[in-house]
């Protein structure tokens, strides 16, 4: 049996996770996370939270939005646009593909961004007909990978899953910004459930249609960026494969130091090396070594519309080879410019600059009292009129040969009206902030930590798990499944349980089988008590991984495991 | 300005909560979780695990399962069918109104559980128009509060969002069941996202389409339910509020121990009882009293379609009165036998007795020798004919005149066929687990913790968070925002950062105005870098309740703290 098939029996047999609906069938791209599976996550989701929100806190700071968002949020973002796969439907049998997957897969073409025109092209010219039926397929489409609903009882309020948190950071950015001091850089982030409505997903957890993303958007002024500091970190290297090297079909990536790839040019700016590399620092965490992970630079039509570099970062795992774990986009100023267009709020930043600076500008000098004299009463109506008109028709207007201008049906004196160049002195002025964005699928780094713990023996079969992200971290086992034996390990079970420290009690079957299984959902610490319990008050404790044995106070474990787990 | 109204501005100000997509106009019933909000709500999630999941290792695991869920999941269910609520559309302007409502609030009728039809009829019989134009209104219908969509490319595949967790716990709890040694009780929880798509949604973060459920589905033997361990809460006091006394209009509560109500039959069943107390102790951790909380028990009409007792527990809030803070159904095998029905599957439970026993049962005894003869090679297709004619069907053949059965075109005589009453022995059977389930709202509960924790004092508005929940645990304040003061207030906040203590820095404006924006946020500790710092390397340590101080060595504070919140 391969390793990643040993480890999906595992993790469905000991509970980690499982396709959701089974007793219906299965719906593919769902998946459940059981008993330990989940609290895997939920550690990792603590562990995520440490290190990109609260070891932060000077700057970053968690939100949560709605997963149901109202179009126009998607209008103004782009996803409605752009949030497609092509699709292509066979005139037999009615079933659906993923156009250009059928098309690699079928021809070995490599077609990722191609239009729905050329896509519907190469499958008449290459002949490729249904993979099921082998009927003749129909023209090539877009499909929208936006799940879609309706917000009430109203069919015109159409809402849409997310497919990222991200657009709640941004259309709360305002609000999030306002009560946090007002100060750039900030990061906000997010966790919760977003939705994709892949065509046909088929990589298990490793393509979900409704997974937990774990996110930030951190916005800083372009023009005064702050410096990160990346002092903080014990190693500034990086593993990047550059656009550049992926061009010339290299795949041996570049080790290189975070601050000197910007200063190369090989990561556009300074915030999005610092994320990336607490983004590696935080990966190492769950159990990768340094050498099994890289940062892969997207090619222009493989990133997102709104990004103006990207970066994957891919981890090495089993079946699946070199993985995406999570994306580190340069976002810049895309998303907020989009949200003030479709809003019509002022979402930019008032900077005051360190020193006063002065600028030119044109303004529109109105005469009233020209115009009093001649509109009367209807005066406020022609200044209303002209102060709406835009600075640049007036100018086209006044350039005319006539003496008067037309607006509005009003005859406008070209004396009434002036356009000045004057000089304004500025203490600030408006910035849109630009965004870099690290973002993780949680489900992955679940499979990611069990892939890399997973250990085959010659005789057991375990998960290395590192304890901080283990989802049991001690189990307690009677030596012999009778008094006074049960007794005393129940007790022990419940000051461990009453000391927060995630435990199991188990007394069914042999203390090897015991402790195999323990082995088996990554439970780093085994005690036992056994016949020298009850000469002593000591009890045995287990190491999953050496196998080694000590024997503790019983009534110190709790302190002892506590301290281990700090 | 009212309380609510004190709160919804601090709220909305420091950043706990507004509703979502501001820029856009706001659509109701969704709503955002500021800085300190999520942090808020991230507290009471884990406070919640621990409640209710790691303190009950010994029977209770956490899962998670998809919000995305297909048709036939709600079919089983009985939300397609049940989960409505009665809409009435104006037929001159198209605005929609749940008619209950509607009714209610023309005429003061308590019209809840009546059908279309009634309700129809109450609004012609009564007059009552559209309340915002006044034109007509159309015929009462039933509008499902399910949001649907689709999954994946075809039509065919409805899918909706959960409006509750449980369904992920019934049609997994075979599986959950297998890889937690097979043992009843079990208890199997959830925190995630549901979506309930209410017609117009008016009371803010009380009533919202889009929320975080925490809740638990927990399954018993009805037979063998086995014993709740009520002793291990400090009373076991519940305040009480029955169908009975509701139905004679009275309104204070009954204390009961929770065992007696039970014994006295008020309560159904022990589990409910004992899930009740935990509640009740959770939300005291929450800062709500004892005698702000009740359990008021579910008219019939009032209770959802799957369960067969309910009790809400109501907390005291300003503005909105009495609210339900979670509920508490008894599903008995409701669910689990509707999925056995639509699924075909067996999700029963083979449960070994502890004395052997027997049951008499009717077989259907087949003469092959007979069939042999008689059919020869076809002998076995007739065999399997038999054996999948039920028994009910073939006894009915039997009393028939004729000497031979004609099943499915073959001509069968009597004699091959017996019907025979025998005695099995059994050490065991199956049974369909009972479930009691607890049920919370989490952003409900951000709600209530705000509401307990505000308190207006005549020179200070402050939130007397308690210390376990509160978003930000300790904020560090040089005393002058200058030097040496800020760089040894950065070194301690760092310091409480990397100790795993969620603390924020603030420099800008007078120590006093620090004090109360720590205060509006509930930060239950202030630490002062002041004057005596640099004498004797001590801190002030001001508390947010009490305005008391203490000094602390500054290396010290971390422990401190922990301690604290420990």
């Amino acid at each position: 049996m391969s390793k990643y098939n040993v480890l999906i029996e595992l993790a469905k047999r000991r509970g980690f996770l499982w396709p959701s609906f089974e007793i219906y069938g299965g719906v593919s791209g769902f998946y459940d996370l059981g008993p330990v599976g989940a609290m895997l996550k939920e550690n990792i989701r603590r562990l995520w939270i440490k290190h990109f929100v609260t070891q932060h806190a000077e700057n970053v700071v968690l939100i949560e939005t709605p997963v149901i968002t109202p179009e126009i949020v998607f209008k103004a973002s782009g996803h409605l646009e752009a949030f497609t796969d092509p699709i292509v439907e066979c005139s037999r049998c009615g079933r659906v593909f993923r156009a250009d997957k059928l098309i690699e897969e079928s021809t070995g073409r490599k077609v990722e961004g191609l239009s729905p025109n050329e896509l519907s092209r190469i499958i008449r010219e290459e002949g490729i007909k249904c993979p099921v039926c082998g009927g003749e397929l129909g023209g090539v489409r877009l499909f929208n990978l936006l799940f879609q609903t309706y917000i009430g009882p109203y069919k015109k309020d159409v809402g849409y899953l997310r497919p990222e948190a991200a657009q709640g950071m941004f259309t709360s950015f305002k609000r999030v910004y306002g009560v946090s001091r007002s100060k750039l850089p900030i990061g906000i982030a997010q966790i919760g459930r977003v939705a994709r409505n892949e065509i046909s997903p088929r990589q298990g957890i490793i393509r979900l249609r409704e997974f937990t993303i774990m996110e930030m958007e951190f916005f800083y002024d372009p023009n005064d960026p702050g410096t990160p500091d990346f002092n903080r970190f014990s190693s500034k290297k990086l593993r990047i494969l550059t656009v550049g090297q992926r061009m010339k079909g290299e795949d041996k990536p570049v080790e290189v130091e975070a601050d000197e790839a910007v200063a190369e040019g090989i990561i556009k700016n300074y915030w999005l090396a610092y994320w990336m590399l607490v983004s590696n620092d935080f990966v190492k965490k769950l159990g990768v070594s340094g050498n099994e992970i890289l940062f892969e630079e997207k090619l222009p039509e493989e990133r997102a519309h709104y990004a103006a570099q990207t970066f994957d970062q891919l981890v090495k795992v089993s079946r699946w080879g070199w993985t995406e774990v999570s994306g580190h986009a340069y976002r810049g100023e895309y998303d907020l410019s989009r949200h003030i267009k479709y809003s019509g709020q002022d979402l930019t930043i008032y900077k005051h600059y360190k020193e006063l600076s002065t600028r030119k500008v044109k303004k529109v000098l109105i005469n009233k009292q020209v115009l009093g004299k001649l509109f009367k009463g209807k005066a406020p109506e022609v200044i209303k009129v002209l102060q709406e008109t835009s600075l640049r028709d007036l100018e086209e207007l006044l350039k005319g040969s006539r003496k008067e201008l037309v607006i509005k049906g009003f005859t406008i004196p070209k004396e009434a009206l002036r356009i000045k160049v004057i000089e304004e002195r500025m203490g600030g002025g408006k910035i849109i902030p630009h965004v870099v964005e690290p973002s993780f699928g949680a489900e992955r780094l679940v499979f990611i930590a069990l892939d890399k713990a997973l250990t085959i023996e010659r005789d057991r079969t375990y998960l290395k798990l590192p304890p901080e992200i283990a989802p049991v971290k001690a189990v307690v086992l009677p030596l012999l499944s009778k008094e006074p034996f049960k007794s005393k390990a129940k007790e022990v079970f419940q000051e461990l349980i009453k000391a927060g420290i995630h435990s199991q009690y188990d007394e069914s079957g042999s203390i090897g089988r015991r402790y195999a299984r323990a082995d088996e959902i990554g439970i780093p610490y085994a005690v036992t008590i056994d016949h020298k319990t009850f000469e002593n008050d000591t009890v045995t404790v287990r190491f999953r991984d050496s196998k080694k044995q000590v024997r503790i106070d019983s009534h110190k474990v709790k302190e002892w495991i506590k301290m281990k787990l700090a």
